[in-house]
């Protein structure tokens, strides 16, 4: 292990100020990688899940593997990510694989596919069910591997200036919405927008957009949308569990000893657990207080629903006809959420309704 | 760090032998230490648990910190798992809080408390609700502290020789199931029973019992009560989401250095989040399997659920009156438990009530 390659980047012409060292310390070498994010500080439970999973290292490894988590915009821009890691500037990032949907479709499927798992199937699919394997199978064309490292649960499906009653109604409906969900909506006639999150509520408030999807209560009470948009819609059935990564650079990983690797592949699985979590714990009273400023909640109606399942099911269609990889990564999808809401609507649901029922009866 | 005193346990006598290592050996001292488990290798997603735990802190630790996993049996019985780790005879082991509600009936909130959180919820309210610093403040009594180590998800009601229609039904019902949950069902007349995993089998074909529980379909496939008591009942509500524990020795955790910790704790919790994955991603196959041998999947009627409800509040109200424990800590459970549903049935529900509903229209 190279220790200097390390520190500096400056490759094996340093090398061999370590070669002396005792093997003891060669296995554990100094080590400092950046890892930029795609997130604001403002949402403090992602760009927490960094932190966290970056103090973890630390700990695991008595302070010698150093990872810095940085802001958009410090290194690269946030959606710049996946690309500054592709080409080594950073060693790795935390970020959203929809993003990059633009590159190839396929990127859209890691995170959350419209009317696809929910967040304990999204693992469950990533760990036991070759999920992963695909994942990664399909970034090695970009130099990086991935290790799933968050989870935002069931996203809400965002704030509307005027009611939703029928699927006509979303015809000409400006919407701040990205990607492959904007790409279902717009076969409804939905105008999807693309807007960076500070410039969204002026652009609500002015009525240059009709609605905006965000994230879930915690993260949209920050924004204020309930102020210029009352009708606070859910479920967000294109994010039925938004999983986030650790993208890390290929060769960057190779170069690390293996207990540096352990430490960065289990603190992702524990970062991953973490930031569901902190998500279930700080929701909902996040939800209540959205509510007691006039949100206004409500349930997307089934034919609203009906119309977006349909058209998604087309675009799945279609794409996959011309795209093997998306083709290969959604059907192990569809195939695993079949299954899974085959037992879920047995053990969860049932015990999720009954408890849902005893709460509203008091 | 002593090393030969975690090697041999044979304390300060042998550890004048490792003070000439250097320091950085002795930060990385070799440990070994052994983990009792409470469950048969059997039950492989759970003891796989222990074995996933043990690898990843091997592999974090460059090998140095070696934790040997024991079945029931080889060193204390699997019921006396926690009583091993309390007198140091072992350093650690994989457990349900439960199985010690006779020493005192807090222990069971730990693991599931009948209508309490389901799997997600219970590993919010561990980090981030205060419910991990509960169950440490109330462990130590015990000589041990705990991190979450696996969750099985809503388990089954389980295998019924009769249907059941009514409350009434439930009187005289001979049912093997144990601790709090077998007290509340008591309530309602049945009798219940504590039986060994092997030895359920035999009483349900013979009639000395008319009911067993065990676990999901996974588990419960491999004892084959479909072919004693057909009609298989759900949810379990008295574990909507059964969470299990490494309980670990505390002045054998003080011993180890700080990265060791770190290896255990983060360890820990990334097997935590691998078990649920692991059985989510098994139980629909098996569920089908059960359904084709001849299992009738029954959803408890709502009378049943709603007496068993009604039975568990008066218990938790006579206990907590009783035992201030229990009562600080259920009475948390319960605060919580009423925000996370108040926003589960919203984002969650939502979406997982669209996606059961399109897969059943096919």
């Amino acid at each position: 292990m190279k220790r200097r390659e390390f520190l500096t980047g400056a490759g094996a012409g340093l090398a061999s100020a370590a070669v002396a060292k005792p093997a003891i310390a060669q296995s554990a070498p100094d080590v400092r990688w950046r890892c930029t994010s795609s997130f604001p500080k403002s949402l403090d439970t992602i760009f927490g899940t960094s932190e966290y999973f970056s103090r973890m290292v630390s700990e695991l490894t008595d302070g010698k593997f150093q990872i810095q988590v940085f802001a958009p915009g410090e290194i690269v821009p946030g959606l710049q990510a996946a690309d500054a890691v592709t080409s080594g500037t950073v060693e790795m990032c935390h970020t959203a694989s929809y993003y990059y949907v633009g590159k190839d479709p396929t990127f859209a499927l890691f995170t959350a596919a419209p009317f696809g798992l929910n967040s304990r199937m999204q693992t469950a699919w990533n760990y036991f069910a070759g999920g992963l394997d695909l994942t990664n199978d399909f970034y090695k064309k970009y130099n990086f591997l991935a290790f799933p490292a968050g989870n935002t649960g069931t996203q809400m499906g965002g704030w509307f200036r005027k009611e939703i009653k029928a699927p006509e109604d979303l015809s000409g409906l400006k919407f701040r919405i990205a990607g492959f969900a904007g790409q279902m909506l717009a076969r409804l006639g939905v105008v999807p927008q693309q807007i960076a999150g500070g410039e969204i509520y002026p652009a609500l408030e002015k009525g240059t957009i009709d609605a905006t999807e965000w994230v879930g209560p915690y993260d949209d009470e920050k924004l204020g949308f309930q102020k210029v948009a009352q009708f606070y819609y859910y479920p967000g059935f294109w994010e039925g569990g938004a999983m986030l990564h650790n993208f890390i650079n290929i060769a960057k990983w190779n170069e690390l000893p293996k207990t540096y690797q352990a430490a960065l592949r289990t603190a992702s699985e524990a970062a991953h657990a973490w930031m569901q979590a902190k998500y279930d714990a700080q929701n909902p009273a996040a939800l209540r207080r959205l509510v007691a400023a006039g949100a206004q909640l409500r349930p997307f109606p089934p034919a609203v629903m009906d119309a977006c399942y349909k058209a998604a099911n087309e675009l799945y269609a279609e794409v996959s006809g011309k795209n093997p990889d998306f083709k290969r990564v959604y059907d192990s999808i569809a195939a695993f959420r079949g299954d899974q809401y085959l037992w879920w609507q047995v053990g969860e649901y049932g015990f999720d309704t009954y408890m849902i029922r005893a709460r509203a009866r008091g």
